[in-house]
């Protein structure tokens, strides 16, 4: 792709006149998201839903309002272009999700879609005409808190809803997917027959920013992070183990089958096995996140017989998730025969993980490094529709954006400075890719 | 304490036709008390009510059959007294509780009684006349599952029972135990005063047998064991992790503060000390048998932040009891400060231990060894109506008899073989103490 652009690069990027216009420009479209889909603790916009379609015609407005082309994709999908000067050629395309969970925050999923239309309107504003066509897309209903699956909107654009995903009912109203996206104004019958909506052969790349959602650029003291890859995972809901209940004083250790005992040590293991891997530079986290006794068998003197557990091992390597898979089903045969217990399983659910593309993550990296910004290379822990545009085969990379106190509720903390840190990456790498 | 019996002693002691006809009798007492108060699934005796004021009838007409004197003292408890020839010596005092829990089985309790019986009818039908008086009692109200107090016969003799006790209403139909103790005939106002029934100076010693209740006797292939120490207890009933909830896929290990992982390590740290004061010697169990992140909070890709857990260690001496839960206290301190979480701990409860007498415990351990028999030396998990005997200052000692399947269930298991070892074993040591 074309070649560099010698005006950029400037290392206080946020001191040029242009930049602070560009920060007025992406507050302001923050605040009139947030009071437009307010709903009185954080924000809400419903996939496929109210507020999300007020978000898409907040962006769409303020986009035509920059000059920029806006469209609806046969997905209801908003689709913003700034035409290049040679069309055939396979377009960029950037941007991210405008839905939110319930109670949500203004900043996970909306950031990169204001991020994508700063930079769209800011070279539109410069008059400068790329070779290759850029794209915005501002997509509808990735939050899985609505129907159950997560990445819809994306998923559509591919032709990956299924009958199953589509009839999936609403969490409150309980209407299927399938009617609430046709009243969204998609395509239903050419989503339901599996038909692609978007030629992944036409999309050169996917770069989406988005803020990060665990402490790991707080932590670091980094306003960005180039992600190398979004972890799959492998998970039990449910792993039981079972002894042998008894009374508390009466049964000497040599002779107890304790379950809670044995449950301990299996997960002191794993965490000594997660340190290991750790050590050896693989990627990997691992989460016992529900834990329990059964409360109708519960006494203080009650050696407990029975407890379940849930299981989840998340790296973007399916290598080091198949290892710790089989570490992990090892330490339950060792500790059952250590301990008279015995470990059963439910289903083995897995997500694989997707890579982001090399060159694309190397381009961004190099894209902070000349504009002066440090950044941190990392996993993404959460799923993302970027996962969904790398598994069609399109060359994806995101840029992840440093944010205090998680997302998926109202105390979203991201600041205005990292923002415009992470429009700037997505600019130069944008820029010199599409010329 | 009196001279040796030159008559007893034989090793195979049930081939003696004497010992036969021991066995028949008790056999039939047996049977007679699982049909008297039997309820369909188990044996039912409520604490000072119907089953258990049927079984001391079922009781003292076998005694007084028997040619034994009988009454009822002023706890209503059954006393069946073999008078010796020196009435002003303190009497040898032999038993166990007549109730049981809902639906239990036919031993826990009853085997103390019969076996007592055994031996003063014995004594009786071989005319042989004691120095000092033997007493049998048939105590009431030992089991908790009815008022939630434990020991309420055994208490009431030494004027341990509080006006809250008495007020303690019944599990099913609400009734305040002290009037429940007036209806099986109890004095209740003296009682209530807090005046002892017994003088615990007239009790020259409590010997009490007992089935085990744990599986020890089974696992060493012993029909006996002679108890040294009633474990007392330290416990909490909720202790609480919290560190920090999170997303699963988002929180790199080293900044996680994960609950789970936390009291996992706690609990396996626990274990390894108590292996390691076991390998010193010391007597001791440990349990968590209750454990359970909030079901409201639960989700697989949740860092749990949040869970809670029981604490119960058991021992025959308060200073193991002490030692361990200062280890407790140290690792979790250590693990907050290497995890980032934060424990903390609801009231402290505990139980004394109580020691069984030294001579009592060589006493019941000679004279098992001059039977032939092999026994174990080894505490009781589970408390007793001899902790209440020992603590009021009385010499006491008990003996347990091999039981497979625990307590408090109808599937007690019992051998008749092993129930007449400890007969022997009782008959033998109460013999030389009383002559």
């Amino acid at each position: 792709m074309g070649g560099a652009v010698a005006m950029m690069g400037e290392p206080a990027i946020l001191e040029r006149p242009l930049a602070r216009r560009e920060s007025e420009f992406c507050e302001r479209l923050f605040a009139v998201l947030r009071h437009a889909t307010g709903d009185g603790v954080g924000i809400t916009r419903e996939s496929f839903g109210t507020g999300e379609t007020r978000a898409l015609a907040v962006v769409e407005r303020a986009a035509r309002d920059a000059g920029l082309l806006t469209e609806r994709d046969a997905g209801a999908n908003l689709v913003v272009t700034l035409p290049g000067s040679e069309p055939d050629l396979p377009f960029l395309a950037c941007g991210s999700h405008l839905d939110s969970v319930p109670q949500g925050g203004n900043f996970d999923g909306a950031a990169g879609v204001i991020a994508g239309l700063a930079v769209l309107a800011g070279l539109k504003r410069e008059g400068r005409r790329p070779r290759r066509t850029l794209k915005l897309y501002g997509l509808r209903g990735e939050e899985s808190a609505w129907f159950g699956r997560a990445y819809m909107g994306s998923s559509a654009l591919f032709g990956r809803l299924t009958a199953d995903d589509l009839a999936a009912p609403h969490a409150v109203t309980g209407r299927p997917l399938g009617d609430c996206m046709r009243a969204a104004g998609a395509d239903v019958d050419r989503i339901s027959s599996g038909e692609p909506l978007l030629d992944a052969q036409r999309v050169a790349a996917w770069i989406e920013l988005h803020i990060e959602q665990g402490p790991v650029l707080v932590a670091r003291d980094r306003p960005v992070g180039i992600v190398t890859g979004i972890r799959g995972n492998i998970r039990h809901r449910r792993v039981e183990c079972r002894g042998e209940a008894g009374h508390s004083g009466a049964v000497p250790r040599a002779l107890r089958q304790d379950s809670v005992f044995a449950t301990a040590e299996l997960i002191t293991h794993l965490d000594s096995h997660w340190r290991a891997l750790l050590e050896q530079g693989r990627d990997l986290v691992v989460t016992s996140g529900m834990i329990g006794t059964d409360p109708s068998e519960h006494a203080l003197a009650r050696i407990p017989g029975k407890v379940g557990f849930s299981f989840e091992a998340r790296s973007e390597s399916r290598q080091t998730l198949e290892d710790f898979y089989g570490l992990f089903v090892t330490e339950c045969r060792d500790i059952a025969t250590e301990r008279g217990v015995q470990f059963t399983f439910d289903r083995r659910l897995e997500t694989s993980p997707a890579v982001m593309d090399a060159g694309w993550v190397q381009r961004l990296r190099d894209a902070a490094s000349r504009l002066g910004l440090p950044d941190e290379p990392m996993a993404s822990g959460a799923g993302h529709d970027a996962a969904v545009f790398a598994n069609a085969g399109i060359p994806s990379a995101m840029i992840f954006v440093r944010n205090d106190h998680g997302s998926h509720n109202p105390h979203e903390a991201m600041e205005m400075s990292d923002f415009m840190a992470g429009v700037a990456v997505l600019r130069e790498a944008l820029v010199q890719a599409a010329w």
